[in-house]
């Protein structure tokens, strides 16, 4: 079960302070993934926002807070890719191709958001847990919609979604993060791993 | 390609020191796991390990120097807990299955071991990538073997034993670190991935 968490920033009310706490939370990610959490500091992310002291107050009480508004910003925007990525018109299976594939270049442009997740599983334990627990709910809303429609077997449970999430994650530290000249692209990679989650890699009997 | 590293630890020349060696390793997990690395002290593991700081320093340079060498000693444990539950009748689905099932195990029993190898994503960057990079490289050797023997498809790529790794490395997150009660057994996880590694999860078309 997800963990309740506290709202993570005071809402803006008008159009121009969504701006602020928008540039607020992109500052925070340059600043907390080329410093990391101990290192940055609230005035570095004022200061790369270009917004007074006073305006992060208004948003957060402190480093801690905007620490957690971005984990959850951050969840948040790979749910997003991974829904962009996908069409209705697609197959159970294609949507997981998608899905992947939209992680992959999410991941290569936002490159910060492993460092940024994973030490959230030292600064913010509740943040780091849910997030996976959220999106592995979500991956199995899908392979029970998937089996629904008779495109996945019958009865998929939390272990499927799990190790599905787990073959998305760690595609993505080693090619998005890691990745090296020579390497399969995004989209070679999205269609071994599915190929490999549709039939799996057995042999002939 | 794996990184080269620096040797880790001083090698001791005596039974004696090879049984402080450990002790210091020992404690350094526990020190870790329970403090992280930034709240964890060289006199906090000598304490623990009920050793002498000169000791320490026989062997160590740091606390940076053996937090390194605790993470190349947790690979071996992982290397280790897999080898240990093969056997060498097993076909290779079989290997796989008992892989992670040894895993499982050994991080229900070494529930620090998730908290450190993550730490060193950020206190030893270089360790992190290769732990992970020497375990996707042996999952390569047996899905190329267990190929050669017609038990998987032909021609396994690095992509399918990053796949299998991000599987195994979730599924001890989910239940052997968060494990709640009513989960599914060790067992029972190793089979359902087992199942969706040999045939995915596709239905029949």
């Amino acid at each position: 079960m997800v963990q309740t968490l506290q709202p993570p920033a005071k809402q803006p009310r008008t159009e121009r302070g969504r701006k602020t706490l928008r540039k607020l939370l992109d500052a925070a990610t340059a600043e907390f993934g080329e410093k990391g959490f101990h290192e940055a500091s609230i005035s570095g992310i004022t200061r790369r926002a270009g917004v007074a002291l006073g305006s992060f107050y208004t948003y957060f009480d402190s480093k801690d807070a905007i620490f957690r508004a971005l984990v959850a910003d951050m969840s948040d925007s790979v749910k997003r890719a991974a829904r962009e990525a996908i069409d209705e018109r697609m197959t159970a299976l294609e949507i997981e191709r998608a899905a992947l594939k939209g992680f992959l270049d999410f991941a290569g442009e936002h490159k910060e958001i492993y460092r940024i997740i994973d030490e959230a599983e030292f600064v913010d334990p509740a943040s780091y847990q849910n997030h996976y627990e959220t999106i592995a709910e979500r991956i199995l809303d899908r392979l029970k919609a998937g089996a629904a429609q008779g495109h996945f077997r019958a009865d998929p449970q939390e272990a499927h979604a799990w190790a599905l999430m787990g073959m998305n994650v760690f595609l993505g530290l080693r090619y998005a993060i890691w990745g090296r000249e020579n390497d399969m692209s995004a989209d070679e990679v999205a269609a071994a791993a599915n190929a490999m989650l549709a039939h799996g890699i057995a042999g002939q009997e």
